[in-house]
């Protein structure tokens, strides 16, 4: 239950960057990110090679906002752009934490982080029907020039309060997967496809074009493990453990599941669309597709969840 | 004149990505970007390993007003923090042209943007006297809160105009060397120090702290030249050669000269510093430290450059 050098491959969420009621200062967010290092590293020093990929919502969101706030000043950037930035910010947050935290164990402190795209289908359902909120959010009238301006779909997300809502379609490939691979290889650990990766489609002869969409960063995350042969991928959350029937009198956390069980969960609909439900996905997804085992877990307990003494753990049978 | 297989570090100036009386916009971006792509891709098709480092003047300085302008909403990232986004954004757009450009010409397409930390010293006499100005111009009563808000060193750049000013501190180590020479070897096109690196200091124990300062792009691409051990350093500007006593009557362009020459023009005063001196400095390292040959040259003639048909080539005798 303790197996040694496997490449495992972290799907962080929001809460380890960021935490709710947060301002989104640097310092806060490199607070968090020095203890989510640490977490890391124990998964380093079992001797597993590690993977990292991260959510960007708070941060792309702040940088959309920023974005908008200073528009007549300078041209906003499209959203392919504002996701390469969150992920040059946050990769750097997370590569300078990781390399000191090695360092202060007297671990190889190579780490890097990746500029990282991600193929989509132009033909995705996802594009006939934008669902995933961006930015900030606007009164009515605003929300009507934007939506006749650029282009945008503009959806009342409460009363009186619109945003703009972009396609997440599959992600289908990893661009710079092989690159990912040599490096991950070679015992450096890499951080990659941030924010979901930048979503990007294949035209003629293999022309790759940044499309405003926006990857479920748990998806990615898999679809970056399937790509890479990870053993293990490990979805870091802020709940201890997946539960049936969440927030009912029924609620029952579960230590660990089959596949076959995932599946029955998901279609039985246990787990919420925008939360639980994409990463269970993501680990069905995983673990047909050859992976060994998943965990979700808290990142707090990250090695003990590795170690299969905390978090849900799913394994093919 | 036409060695095959060197490794070739390029350093692309601003007017690569960005031009002037242009607001900035994606597509004008793009587009640039796009034409530099083809230029650097005929010299891949020399058959050359390349290295891409960029300015991100104008880039970083839309995130600095962006950061203000939004600054009631969201709290401002500090200066390193808006570098790393600076990588990100120029790191996605030069990958993406060209991946697309090595493809379109039937290359391998391998194309990776890492970001990148560069190591200065605390002890540097430029963190006694900040001289590079950075982000928004402010009227003088802005200046002076933010002056004692923030601690920042405003000047007045023009009449009734004030910026703020950061130290340009001399790069020491590129800290992810290894893992760009391990990529560069293994065939793959990287992009790396944007805007001169991340700047960071060391403390006990080798560990890396970012600091509000700007590393010139020219000198820490010399850097990462000579620690990757590089054939050859390219600074590709604006401009088709090296001139002497430019903008006089008594101007005269250089098709080549030594380093020795270089040094004793630099001490004559012939290069301005805040454009061709830095770019002649970073030569004179490069090849003090061991480099074969450099050449300064405008990007559109960069294949004739390194073929010795363009530019001003500098050799060590």
């Amino acid at each position: 239950m303790e197996p040694r050098g496997e490449t495992v491959v972290i799907a962080l969420g929001g809460n380890a960057i960021l935490q709710p009621g947060q301002r989104g200062t640097a310092e806060e967010q490199r607070a968090n990110i020095a203890q989510t290092a640490g977490a890391i590293v124990s998964l380093i020093e079992m001797g597993h090679r590690v993977v990292v990929t991260h959510g960007n919502g708070p941060q792309v969101g702040n940088i959309l906002i920023q974005n908008e706030e200073g528009a007549d000043q300078v041209p906003a950037m499209p959203l392919d752009i504002c996701g390469a930035q969150s992920q040059g910010l946050i990769g750097y947050m997370i590569q300078q934490a990781l390399r000191n935290e090695l360092l202060s164990r007297g671990r190889d402190p190579r780490v890097v982080s990746l500029v990282t795209q991600v193929v989509v289908d132009p033909a995705d359902p996802a594009f006939d029907n934008p669902t995933k909120p961006v930015g900030p959010f606007y009164p009515a009238a605003r929300a009507e020039a934007l939506a006749a301006e650029r282009g945008w779909v503009m959806r009342e997300v409460r009363a009186g309060q619109w945003r703009r809502v972009v396609p997440s379609p599959d992600p289908i490939r990893i661009v710079e997967r092989d690159e990912i691979l040599a490096l991950v290889e070679s015992g450096v650990v890499v951080i990659a496809s941030g924010g979901g990766g930048i979503p990007v489609t294949e035209g003629p002869g293999g022309v790759l074009r940044g499309v405003e969409a926006v990857v479920d960063k748990d998806l990615a995350g898999q679809r970056l493990a399937a790509d890479i042969g990870a053993d293990t991928f490990a979805i870091f959350t802020d709940v201890d453990r997946v539960a049936l029937a969440f927030g009912t009198p029924e609620q029952r956390f579960l230590d660990r599941m089959t596949v076959e069980e995932a599946k029955a969960y998901l279609e039985a609909g246990h787990f919420p669309p925008g939360s639980m439900g994409p990463k269970v996905t993501a680990v069905v997804r995983f673990l047909e597709g050859g992976g060994r085992r998943a965990v979700i877990a808290s990142v707090r307990r990250a090695a003990d969840a590795l170690a299969g003494r905390a978090g849900t753990l799913v394994t093919r049978d």
